[in-house]
């Protein structure tokens, strides 16, 4: 499919990129560069690929090159990649982030490229090169959200990167980059915020202990524990890049939740009881959407 | 170990109960009631035990009995049951809250019981007599609170008891009742809250449709919506019977959030990963505490 792909940054997302690409025979070569120097060392002992020291040398001869830093190195990492880009080849990126990575990437992108932005709904709690594996993005959403572009390449360049991603198994959608952003507050990142928040915040209250908090957190708290695990510099990104969209859903989360205290504080169960049988539906939806198992605690043991 | 337990209200915990008891041979006879007819009903296709239609029979000549049902309806409960209690006979509770449930138990226990409140930490999003199961307690907390009462067969009850949940698989603890309505506030209340909170809020957003919500959810919201599908009866009665100590978590919680939104509002990229890194330390040691698996995603399939 491709000569070349080139991936920036390896971290959980990009090496699950070369596993898969490689696993799949979606491209002669798979040329990996990561800043730092014991990422890339573990990757030549993982054996991801052509492991690069330099970033132009990844780039050079190209025809894939995918952006996987955190949304806020990604203009930087453009700006480095950039005189080593071919002519023709596409530019992607997978940042959770879509507005400002654009912008970011545009000040520097060669005339001669075809950047096609983009954001795979795919994770897990763990980061780091070893973190990743082929199988990632089966069954997920990637969200490809292209630009104004009339060129002819342009077209064909977006098409053939949505091969690519369904090769990697992956469901594509294309979406408005200004609607992905506000789409992803909600679904992304205000939960990891709120999870980020009551976490940090049950680390140091002075009524309950620490070790109180993690001895019983199966009851509940747990469960934010693994979200809030998340790798801290591409979350950091993520906030202040989308800081408009994120502050919208936040202060809507803060007015509910101020509701919900005033009936609580007044005994008012019946607002209780219909705000959370309204929520108890959701679940009810997003199982049926296929998008979670119907097993009790996800089949946990316990 | 008993004679005869009665279980008062067949749910999730009830069932569960019965089950357990009944596969660990700890009981000649298990005797359930449960207020609504339709739940007996089908108790009886599940042969879960000897389903009686009025809460005195079930009672009658039980030395333990067990109250399981919602928080609220304790005191009604114990009212009703009272009558029938033998001389001598355990009454233990599994009520989320303690505090408010001694309270409405005490007002009309007979002087002639030996009443040990507890609460067992364990639980799915399902409810009903269906989701209970014999394993729900293996390897999970039981906290006992038992009362001061210093006639001598009280601390007999209190071992008898622990011997009890210990054979059902549980780790017991006891504690003070006040102490356990704090911790549980935030281990299981607040988090509870807080997702029954962001999942109602979600579904009535003007920016991104319900059905976007759903689509999307595997980046972050489904996780969310596992806590919220929880029994909205229970949930509505532990907050209205903890209130004290969930507003005062839920002020400190807002009041950490309130800061949070200002670091974003300001670009302070600082104090969002400090904090972030703080979180993801609470993982591992919930990880190390045995309380979750370490698996990515829970070993979700996607």
């Amino acid at each position: 499919m491709f000569q070349r792909i080139a991936i920036l940054g390896i971290g959980l997302i990009g090496g699950s990129i070369a596993r898969a690409a490689r696993a799949l025979g979606l491209a002669q070569t798979i040329a990996l560069y990561d800043a730092d120097a014991s990422v890339r060392g573990r990757c030549r002992e993982l054996e991801l690929g052509e492991i690069c020291d330099k970033i132009e040398a990844a780039v050079s001869g190209a025809d894939l090159i995918v952006l996987a830093v955190p949304v806020g190195a990604m203009g930087a990492a453009m700006q480095a990649a950039a005189p080593a880009i071919a002519e023709g080849a596409i530019v992607t990126d997978v940042g959770s982030v879509k507005g400002a990575v654009i912008d970011a990437v545009a000040a520097s992108l060669p005339a001669h490229a075809l950047f096609v932005p983009g954001h795979p709904l795919a994770g897990t709690e763990h980061s780091g090169p070893d973190a990743g594996f082929a199988t990632l993005f089966k069954g997920r959403w990637h969200i490809l959200t292209p630009l104004e572009d009339a060129r002819p390449g342009y077209a064909a360049a977006i098409d053939k990167l949505e091969g690519f991603w369904r090769a990697l198994g992956a469901n594509v959608e294309r979406m408005d980059p200004a609607r992905h952003d506000v789409v992803l507050a909600v679904v992304s990142h205000l939960p990891h915020l709120i999870a980020f928040n009551i976490v940090a915040m049950a680390e140091d209250l002075e009524s309950v202990t620490e070790s109180e908090v993690v001895k019983y957190s199966a009851s509940g708290f747990r469960d934010f524990t693994r979200i809030a695990a998340s790798d801290p510099t591409m979350w950091r990104d993520v906030f202040l890049n989308n800081r408009d969209a994120v502050l919208e859903v936040l202060g809507r989360f803060s007015e509910d939740l101020a509701a919900l205290q005033r009936a609580i504080r007044w005994g008012d169960g019946e607002t209780l009881y219909d705000l959370f049988d309204r929520a108890r539906r959701m679940r009810r939806e997003v199982i049926e959407a296929g998008q979670d198992t119907p097993a009790p605690n996800w089949g946990r043991e316990n």
